[in-house]
């Protein structure tokens, strides 16, 4: 782990930081915010949406005094590999920025958009040698990164205590962010997408780890009659038996003043289910 | 008041906005949050520091769930005039992005960089008609916005019930940053720079108004001991018996990491006096 800079926030420490993953092939970056004290804590792992990199939540979501006041650290990391030799494509919704969480299997992806491997191996690996952090983590996540968590979560339930996510892309292989990102890096088969919808894992019993998901979501948002349909997650644990709850926060939008307002409750969710 | 775009934010509403403003001719930006309910609310005026725009407080600052508890709005305006035909210097540190909160009387900088006649008649008189405001202000700053918020305060004390700031420039008659701008906005005869010192104005009793001033400063922040120079507000706050108090924050920088550390602490203070 090589550290670039280190701010203190909340009491607690915020490294940026990078180091090379063996899944991508390339220098990965990533955040990582520790709470007062000496640890080791346990953790959640924030997951961003299109476009972002390890900057946005950790800059904008204004998550760590909650974090801190729990006990938790946070760890973000970017969003898709990136640098020299590395597939890129114009559109903001594929390529570098746009990973999607999955381990892609189609040229020019292949190569380096392992992402599923990064986050469930080398990343974990990483940041528990690098920081005092304890084997005890949550995952969540925003947009396309709410997809990344709950899939994660449910194809991992070893690995994570408890999951959730704001405006999560619920289906992806219902919606055209999804249909796009899971044809590019895994072919045209649709069967092999189908691992990587949350509403599908949760309709075949795949969350039954998790005792409940909590899932926000702003009404005003553009995304949400088109890309997002938290309606089949709640359908699917209803046919599941999932305990699941899609709060639906009148008039808030898609974008970072969503999740400033209602990260501290998902800190707080984790953190009592990481105690 | 021309409203670009809103966003929900911690149960009220956050306004991207402009407005043609006389004193600098030019239209200039800004966000206004306000929290739930109807008003007339009493607001705070964030000033932001060197290189900012509208956009750095507002999404950086997590500031709007302690504003929502407390019920004042908070206007978050740009640091310079800037478009077409307005001076600009390439150094980080002068023209736009560097108003340093004055109204320039020299060349080329006179015709639009009316800083203070900005905030103190325009933006008070656009903001207080547009929104649902009170005729309440308190004015709180970073930085070069630090000093701005001290100087407006005790040189308008009329217009504002309390002030705070953050890392702020304490003497710009004693420091590069402040030499360089206000030499270049109000000219080499640096008798004209002493009204917008901050601890010069302190040592001449112009706190008076104000029954306690709130100073929060990093000990680590890089700039502390060449530009920054909180002993010397406390030095002219001894000689003046006026009560002010430099919180010393250990390890903190300058980043808005330490202003995200504690702004809920400077709404909390300006709140109980608006109230």
């Amino acid at each position: 782990m090589q550290i670039a800079k280190t701010h203190r926030v909340a009491g607690g420490e915020l490294a940026y930081t990078s180091h090379r993953s063996a899944s991508t092939g390339t220098e990965m970056r990533l955040s990582v915010f520790t709470p007062p004290g000496t640890g080791p804590f346990p953790y959640l792992i924030w997951l961003s949406g299109l476009t972002c990199t390890e900057d946005n939540f950790t800059t904008k979501a204004g998550a760590y005094a909650a974090a801190a006041q729990h006990g938790v650290a946070i760890v973000a990391p970017d969003t898709s590999p990136r640098g020299e030799g590395v597939a890129d494509d114009p559109a903001y919704d594929l390529g570098q920025g746009a990973g999607f969480y999955v381990d892609a299997t189609q040229a020019p992806w292949a190569p380096h958009f392992k992402m599923e491997s990064y986050f469930t191996r080398d990343l974990i690996v990483a940041v528990e040698a690098a920081f005092p952090l304890a084997p005890r983590r949550s995952i969540f996540g925003h947009s396309m990164g709410g997809h990344g968590a709950l899939t994660l979560a449910m194809r991992h339930p070893q690995l994570f205590k408890s999951v959730s996510a704001f405006s999560p892309i619920s289906s992806p292989t219902r919606c055209p962010w999804g249909e796009k990102a899971l044809g590019a890096y895994l072919g045209s088969d649709r069967d092999a997408w189908r691992a990587h919808d949350a509403a599908l894992l949760i309709e075949a019993g795949k969350a039954a780890a998790f005792d409940d998901i909590l899932i926000d979501q702003g009404t005003g948002d553009q995304f949400l009659s088109e890309q997002l349909k938290p309606e089949l997650l709640e359908e699917a644990a209803r046919k599941a038996g999932q305990k699941l709850r899609v709060r639906r926060q009148d008039g808030y939008d898609h974008s970072y003043f969503f999740i400033a307002s209602f990260v501290s409750e998902h800190v707080a969710f984790h953190a009592a289910r990481l105690a």
